[in-house]
């Protein structure tokens, strides 16, 4: 099983403002890499705060792949499953949830929002991060990354730029246990 | 006149350890525009802490430029003087700053330090920005980036990447103020 990371942030590092507006990503963005990247993954694993964030939208942005939201306290599925969503609830280490999804057949999984990525890359379990810079600043937000016990050693895999200022950068993470 | 920003930083976001440390920095990197960029400059604007990261190198690293150390406590340059560095004492508001350096003739100043970045891009005063960042995360340090009153757009100039791992991108400050 693999875990990968695949996000858009401010220059300086803001997946999303304090109360989760995303206002200062392009509208239409161009197609950056997102639905080959949505195509190869079978399960999502997002947080909260994310999921909250996603519900604000219309509609269901996962169409039918599987999505399991991290949560340690109580969880209202029943929204996103009117919508359509195959949601669960799961809640526990980083490790332990990794070997739930493995025993229960995900192959590749979608680590998404800021507080799952950083526990995710805290123990080691993200393989790889696919990051996309907006061109802009905006001094404070929800951050992407967080503190850690030690350096992770990034490898650069490959940087694509887009014309409306994007530039993406993809990384292994040589030092992640596999999963 | 011109204000312009190099600097090397981890893949989220720091300039050094919380101490000052640059271990993270590979040791020696491949040339990356570093010598072309100190050569298009005639004025260095760095902060005390740089001032002070800097005096714990041997020797005198900005060779015969003039150099602008801002505090607003007292500051003792003889040791940097000692070496050979042309150095002197500022302080005061941005603004200030780049008026008094554009009056004394500086054409391209390179700013560098994380509060004294901030400081300038919160006044609108940088118009460039080149940022490497170094294939590492490090969890904590001083950051490039800082609070800001708004959003600061950046226009995508170009993006290098180099075979250890750097990726440098270099972008325009459209709403930043001619000094």
């Amino acid at each position: 099983m693999k875990l990968s990371v695949f996000c858009g942030i401010s220059v300086d590092g803001f997946l999303a403002r304090r109360d989760g507006a995303l206002d200062f990503l392009p509208e239409e963005p161009e197609e950056h890499g997102y639905t080959d990247f949505m195509a190869s993954v079978d399960t999502l694993l997002i947080g909260r705060k994310t999921f909250e964030i996603v519900m604000g939208f219309e509609g269901w942005v996962y169409g039918d792949k599987r999505v399991v939201v991290l949560s340690s306290g109580p969880l209202d599925l029943s929204a996103a499953r009117a919508r359509g969503g195959k949601v669960e609830h799961l809640d526990g280490t980083p490790e332990s949830i990794a070997a739930r999804l493995e025993a229960s057949g995900a192959r590749h999984v979608y680590v998404d929002g800021g507080v799952t990525i950083q526990g995710f890359l805290r123990a080691g379990l993200i393989q790889r991060l696919i990051v996309t810079r907006v061109p802009v600043l905006i001094g404070d937000g929800l951050p992407l990354f967080g503190a850690l016990a030690q350096d992770v050693r990034l490898e650069h895999v490959a940087t694509r730029t887009y014309p409306s200022g994007l530039v993406q950068t993809e990384y292994a993470v040589p030092g992640a246990r596999p999963a």
